[in-house]
């Protein structure tokens, strides 16, 4: 039987506040057995660039990461934010490591290919080497993900976090009994929006298409939930919507075949 | 026998300009067997912090640390340099990892007492943890180490890059037949330092003392010469002392026993 492997993504709006992330940390340090951690850091991005007068410009939610914005993304993902993090958990007790795609090689991409819009240094996750993550983590190493990745080339790109997550999960569901945990603003996927408390416990293949044809899933919520699928689908045992503060209790919404 | 690991410490000013990196990360990747980089980046923080308001203090050639440089020297050393040299190691087909001291907790340190001076977050070296990188280093991996160290209570330490290759060589001495390199801009310590071709090929403690009482060695060379012969003392094969150019080649000045 595979070992348990929990990934936790988390967003950067609760690793940049001192008192948000604080309490994450004891979160993540309470949950048992081997965990990874992915972050992200769009609003310290967004703010060092202003600082820096650097105009950040977002087309679908995604930043165009021009060669100025790699160098603040690159600043801020993989040192500020990523060894914050580390320092945090270290302080707990938690054997941390901060890790880009290019450290180790774990993350390959391709630069995004220009179509509608240029995303500039974007990339496109190609390969997950799950070999390295895998041998850090039997060594009891808990690895904190920044979303950056590296093209083999000796350029660092810009990587979506929910992406990093995700593929990193599908590359070691091989390997480990792999839940995902996606944090979220809400208490999971809501039945009602109006309602904080009514949140779906559990939702199949089946009941999602139930619930995007009666209009009650909608919006970026069904990308999301499309990834999640997708994880099942490449072997992730189950993936769950749920609040940050809850990850290391039973809750939110579960994904399963 | 102990097998080969070779230590490289280069300063800022090579790292953090396209043509420098690239010849160094050449002349790198030409070295054989096991190797570890030690890297600076002192200029860009200083523009950085330049860029944000931020007045950059300096005393005896150590940068004060307030609250606010910490996050900028976070961000240049443990991001932009870090992970600039680490994606262009990839490049050339070395494994090459970064860390900070708080990565896998490899260099703890103490924030230095306030005495004549308050350096603020400046740490210095408590403990190397030799096991981790030994790991590492026996899989191939190249790790390439910021000079940022942890408290163990959850803060990053500044923490000068030449300590850090020193004490990470004493730390894997006992493990290593280490041979640590301090590239200079010079071709070694020079016997007239008029002359760029009057390098001392060897020197050894008797040497050095007189040397010293000669007045041909003087100035910031004592402190690193002290520096150097303090990593023989505690097991180091030996020290070398050549332009950043000659790395991977014979020459420079070698520190002996």
């Amino acid at each position: 039987m595979k070992e348990k492997l929990t990934i936790i993504k988390v967003g950067g709006k609760i690793v940049e506040e001192e008192s948000t992330l604080s309490q994450l940390l004891a979160d993540f340090s309470a949950i048992e057995g081997y965990k990874l951690l992915v972050h992200g850091g769009g609003r310290s991005a967004t703010r060092l660039a202003s600082q820096l007068g650097i105009e950040s410009k977002m087309v679908n939610g995604r930043r165009i990461t021009d060669a100025e914005t790699l160098k603040v993304v690159t600043m801020v993902y993989g040192g500020l934010v990523n060894k914050n993090i580390v320092a945090g958990l270290q302080a707990k007790g938690v054997n941390a490591i901060g890790l880009t795609g290019a450290d180790m090689n774990v993350i390959r991409s391709v630069k995004r290919p220009v179509k509608d819009v240029d995303y500039g240094f974007v990339g496109d996750v190609e390969k997950v080497n799950a070999e390295f993550l895998a041998t850090l983590i039997r060594q009891g190493i808990v690895p904190v993900m920044a979303p950056l990745t590296h093209d083999g080339k000796g350029s660092m790109l810009n990587t979506n976090a929910d992406t990093i997550a995700g593929e990193t999960a599908k590359a070691l569901a091989s390997l480990f009994d792999v839940t995902l945990v996606y944090c979220f603003e809400k208490k999971g996927v809501l039945r009602d929006e109006n309602d904080d408390d009514s949140v779906i416990p559990v939702i199949t293949p089946v009941e999602f298409k139930e619930f995007v044809a009666q209009g009650i899933i909608q919006g970026g919520m069904i990308p999301k939930l499309e990834n999640s699928f997708s994880a099942i689908d490449a072997g992730v045992s189950q993936v769950v919507i749920t609040l940050a503060s809850a990850i290391h209790k039973e809750g939110g919404t579960v994904i399963k075949k």
